[in-house]
């Protein structure tokens, strides 16, 4: 179910990128017609609730984040080449590479203009942007390498993701000053977006394509490599080199949903030092939403392409 | 000659735009190796000294407003399939779309960065980028179209270019607050933009491949009809639908360089309330150096391919 908030932002979206070109209006249309989960948003405002913050400027900064975050997927899709993005064909795909760098680059046009009233985040939003290009280049410098280390899988989607998601959280509290809400919320937020993309990850090896809207293996089958495959391939050093598929065994699966779990809880954890409301309660059951997510993938077992 | 505030702006943004990936600090240092004139920052810089604003505030503006140049450069190459940029393969040509894309983004959140101390500026930026954005949709919207009229043409140049150098005019008196002035600069950059860009066209007409740094005839062979050769199919409207070059007349020729002209003169005449200063004189100079670009482009005439 979406959140009403959602639902509001989204409105408050169609009405910021309105434009007097007509192809350029096609474009943004066909991109807003795949909506998203707004995950971002609703972390906004809920977090921002929980301190105060005004409601108007919760919805703007709500609206800036997923301004933000569109431009990053439309623009990462090229990147990653990713041919397929909520069951349509990505931007890029149906309507060239062109249309979509300049999509992504007008949604930055207009990411500015939201944020252009409230000073106190532009430090913030412009670290956020430095960390998801920094989180790309990792993932290029990464792509094909099987000796990587947890440690640096672990880097990477801090920077594609966590740092993202933590953010939104404590993006209201730069508007009200609470120092210790914030280093509370943006812990929530860190451990929510770690797991968020554990989970992702984790669909990509094993989740179903119809509920996921794209095809599972894209990531490893491109040299993406993946907590269970990472895991997976730390276990069985002595597989030979030319084996053109490796087995994600039921004990990788189980490994890498522990590791999700632990961020969740960890995530319900940094929300303790907030007295009980109706809004921590919704902030916990995301948290519990994502557990939910991951109790519903099986621990089957599968081979994954590697690398010719 | 490069004015030493150019090359003060240049070491600025290679501080700026430093970062702990090898990957991505390679693709900068070969982007900032490609170095162009820098007329946005030095118009930053003169228009801003010219209304005594302060320095170092203009030093740092003058940085953002080439990152937004360099951002728009990159992504407009890879929308424009520019292959030579400055003698040299363009981004996307030497390291693939997909890291002129991020390279794009990684500049635009360090203009965010930039700017974030300076909050009147912020809406400017944002209708500059947007106004980039437009232009370059125009340019799509009207590919190929030779029924183009001269105020379509105007219109997408005013967006492309005169828009973003007017911007540099006139952001040095949003720090100081000096409406009149503001209005004067703008008017002067307005001008010297549109001459600017009508310039450029006509030397992809009849320019030297070695001065200019790219190869002639890119644009006309991609459908993107500039004031020259619009001149010229007006003036010949009988021509023969099915003929695969058109004549580009001596006469459409100086039909152009008299229009960019009269746009230098009322450059010049926008700086009148300003009094005699050595800055008002540099900006004047820089006016008559377009001035004398102009005049170093002969009359010839040339056939020009048309889109098959």
């Amino acid at each position: 179910m979406i959140h009403p908030i959602v639902s509001e932002v989204h409105h408050e979206l169609q009405r910021i990128v309105r434009t007097d070109s007509p192809s350029l209006q096609r474009i943004v249309d066909y991109f807003l017609q795949q909506r998203g989960m707004g995950i971002r948003p609703l972390l906004v405002f809920l977090c921002g609730e929980i301190v105060s913050a005004p409601k108007q400027n919760l919805l703007d900064l709500a609206a800036a984040t997923e301004l933000l975050h569109m431009a990053s997927l439309v623009h990462d899709d090229i990147v990653d080449q990713t041919a397929i993005r909520r069951n349509q064909p990505s931007v890029h795909h149906r309507f060239g590479e062109g249309a979509a760098v300049l999509l992504g680059d007008y949604f930055f046009g207009k990411l500015l203009k939201v944020i252009s009233s409230y000073p106190p985040v532009l430090a913030e939003f412009s670290e956020t942007i430095e960390s998801l290009v920094a989180g790309e280049f990792m993932q290029i410098d990464q792509q094909g390498n099987s000796l990587l280390s947890q440690a640096d899988y672990l880097q990477r989607i801090y920077a594609k993701t966590a740092r993202f998601i933590s953010s939104c959280c404590k993006i209201g509290c730069l508007l009200v000053d609470v120092p210790p809400a914030a280093q509370s919320l943006a812990e929530y937020g860190y451990n929510l977006g770690m797991a968020y993309q554990i989970i992702d990850d984790l669909q990509d090896v094993i989740g179903d394509p119809n509920l996921i809207g794209k095809p599972v293996l894209q990531d490893l089958s491109r040299g993406i490599y993946t907590l269970p495959y990472l895991h997976s391939l730390h276990q069985t050093p002595s597989e030979p080199a030319n084996r053109s598929t490796v087995l994600i065994s039921p004990e990788a699966i189980l490994y890498t949903k522990k590791t999700a779990a632990s961020y969740i809880s960890k995530s319900i954890d940094a929300l303790t030092a907030f007295k009980p409301s109706e809004t921590k309660t919704q902030l916990i059951h995301f948290a519990l939403q994502q557990q939910q997510k991951l109790d519903n993938l099986q621990e089957e077992s599968c081979y994954a392409p590697t690398l010719h």
